[in-house]
């Protein structure tokens, strides 16, 4: 088996929200899909170690906030390299309640959804979700999973088209790249990595210069 | 509840496949995800009323064959708009066996899988398989649901860039459009649709020039 087939899938990029006892909380999924029209219900895997996880296992309710090609990529950083265990992670956004449930103000539509079923496997719940709301909140294109990897994370955001973007990418690949130890973020910008300030931060995860391993 | 969010979701296209009685058979599908990675599981949301779904029910195994930007769109026309009840959609494209299961030769991947669960609703049924076999077959970039509907269905394929083509269809859209009453598509091509030969089938689902509609 091939595994490099299963990236031949595509996804899109969500942050899955509930509430942790009081306090919202979230993380970065992928894994989401349409399974009826009516009633509505989607489905969401998620892993056993994720804090969401057992949070939707107690509230049986969660929301979906769908980033956009526009949404800040450190949403990204926010709610997918961190532990919603250590971290309050609604304080650093903006969000607003849809049915009780936190949803991000930084997202392309939203849909809130009541647990009705699950499937377990060794280490992911398939969460079966029937929709309760849901809405768009701007015309901005949906962020594919494609797109993170290939716009956002390998190169700066909001730039040139993807296409121009990889040609560039093969002929710089030779020099030396810095990346972000934690996330995977490739540094792009015009100063040389070296003459950065002390206190830059990755911005994907806003880890420190010093994850930054040469490559 | 504005449904149209459901459209944010992101998706690819696929043909599911398997055997009905020693005949090949299968149909597009999109909402297929990853579960787990080791062992690795692949979840499929199929309709009841989909041949392919009580064929599954049977044999417990199918294949998943992702279809690329460039492959034929008339492959979406024969497994989507026809029904393999009726029709042996396997004799109208190539094909060779996977772990004994039919796949797609103009596909970018595929993947074959066990059932080993499944989660019911009231339409669909969404099977868990266990993956047995996958590979990538060609370097072609996987065809998403997005990707069909602005450049393939929406306009010809395999011309302009997206962008260019979704501001080209806003100007075009006052003038009168022939569109197939089957599947969807919109005529596109040079000669005006009423001088095209008699026997012009739709490129998508292979109907007859007869079942276009001016709109």
């Amino acid at each position: 088996m091939n595994k490099s087939v299963f990236h031949k899938l595509s996804y899109g990029v969500y942050v899955v929200s509930t509430w942790d006892e009081g306090r919202a909380t979230g993380c970065v999924a992928n894994s989401i899909m349409q399974i009826t029209s009516d009633p509505a219900t989607i489905a969401v895997s998620m892993n056993h170690n994720n804090y969401t996880h057992s949070c939707i296992e107690q509230t049986k309710k969660f929301a979906v906030s769908i980033l956009s090609e526009q949404s800040d990529p450190s949403i990204i950083g926010t709610f997918g390299f961190q532990s919603g265990k250590e971290v309050n992670k609604f304080e650093q956004v903006e969000y607003e309640l849809k049915e009780y449930m936190p949803v991000l103000k930084d997202c392309c539509g939203y849909i809130v959804c009541e647990v009705i079923d699950k499937l377990e496997t060794n280490t992911h719940t398939v969460f079966l979700g029937r929709v309760v709301e849901g809405d768009l909140v701007n015309n901005e294109k949906e962020m594919t999973y494609n797109y993170y990897h290939k716009v956002v994370k390998g190169k700066s955001p909001k730039n040139a088209p993807t296409y121009i973007e990889e040609e560039a990418t093969k002929e710089e690949i030779k020099e030396a790249k810095y990346v972000c130890g934690i996330c995977g973020y490739v540094y792009d910008g015009e100063i040389p990595f070296e003459e950065l300030p002390d206190d830059y931060v990755c911005p994907i995860c806003k880890q420190p210069k010093r994850v930054f391993k040469k490559q």
